[in-house]
């Protein structure tokens, strides 16, 4: 892809991962350490058909095709310039066989059947009424609960998911009452939670679950994992994360 | 107490908290470390009322005793021997004008009115059907949710405790599913959630939850209690909960 190719205020970005790249634009979508830590978190093993649920510009697809065996990857999302971006990345990374990116409001997605074996989000965080939202219409429905909330979210993953199917979500420890309840609420059981701490001796700060549509109640709880050494220095563990 | 005043069986313990004793029996009821744990995370106000939900030999609101200012605190439990225990080893202290024991059954505490502050539990944590269970009926009942399920815990809770006030349990980390479901089935909003772990990268084996009657939601996540460090010896936040 030649630079001029970009459009107005677009940059591109090197995600370390099979030379693979990114469009980005600072002033609708960037994507974020979450999204980074959900597609390390996620599994899309062989044959598996997965979907990104508010995609943005199409990161944990194509982070998850990087790193996984499965037969198809797919990002659903709202905001037409974020589906613009999104698809131009896949192909420029050659991925059109493997990704698809659909514009699509997650409320609605009655074309799909309930047959997919994985489902992610990195939904936006912050309730509808709360925040700064001095900010552009795009950011806002990135960063605020407007046209995705965790509800839309978890009941969108629960009617796509094949029974057994896996949720796999980034989001705010303060929300985990929500987010557990509103999971059992859709019958996706919780499995494996691991907080993320920027320090050692921090509070978490990110919260990363994983829920089973129709499995037995048993949480996993994973050793937090830690950002950054006594050093200010990124983990070993947050290298490989980002580099391997 | 002279040693003899002991029963059959019986030990003396020290709490290293105003010099306090506990009567304990190894054939029937040992306090551990998850009893300590929930003691020094739950808090009981000047004037605040408490009651302890499957009280043992009386662990919980003797320490709890020793370190808040509450003006009365209170166990209930179901089995008489430990019922017995717990009654001498209050009276061993001079604790009866503060502490109340109760032999009920925590399904059947209709002489209550919900006016309690503060309400706490360390439940039996195996599964009624699992486990090794070869052991006599006492340990039994105080290990498995034979008489004493989760859900029986936290219905207690919400009945007794009044509008705002606390709800405080220690539990295992695979339960927290179940916990927050029931906890928000019975109006008790989870509000501080605490893991300990062994060592700094092992998962966590002993969870502490804070709830609130009526509250909103918003979980505060702490940063992990840490039991041993890297020499294998108690680290300096357990030490304090122990010893100070």
């Amino acid at each position: 892809m030649r630079p001029d190719e970009l459009k107005d205020g677009e940059r591109l970005d090197y995600l370390h991962r099979e030379d693979f790249k990114i469009i980005q634009n600072p002033a609708y979508f960037m994507f974020s350490m979450d999204a980074v830590l959900l597609s390390a978190f996620a599994t899309v093993h062989k044959s598996e058909t997965h979907m990104d649920l508010c995609c943005g510009n199409g990161i944990i697809p194509i982070l998850l095709a990087a790193k996984n065996k499965g037969i198809s990857y797919a990002g659903a999302e709202i905001n037409e310039k974020l589906v613009d971006m999104a698809m131009r990345s896949v192909a420029l990374n050659g991925l059109e066989e493997k990704i698809a990116i659909h514009n699509m409001d997650i409320r609605k997605m009655d074309g799909f059947g309930a047959d997919f074996d994985v489902v992610t989000a990195n939904p936006p965080y912050m309730a509808a009424q709360t925040g700064a939202k001095n900010e552009n219409y795009d950011m806002a429905i990135a960063r605020h609960e407007i046209l995705c909330s965790l509800e839309d979210v978890v009941r969108a993953a629960a009617r796509l998911l094949r029974f057994g199917g896996r949720f796999y979500m980034v989001h705010r420890p303060g929300r985990l009452g929500d987010i557990v309840a509103s999971l059992r609420q859709y019958n996706l059981e919780p499995k494996i939670l691991r907080f993320v701490q920027p320090k050692v001796d921090s509070p978490p700060n990110i919260l990363l679950i994983a829920a089973a549509k129709g499995a037995k109640p048993h949480l996993d709880v994973k050793p937090p994992l830690i950002v950054y050494d006594e050093k200010g220095q990124y983990t070993e563990e947050i290298r490989r994360i980002y580099y391997e």
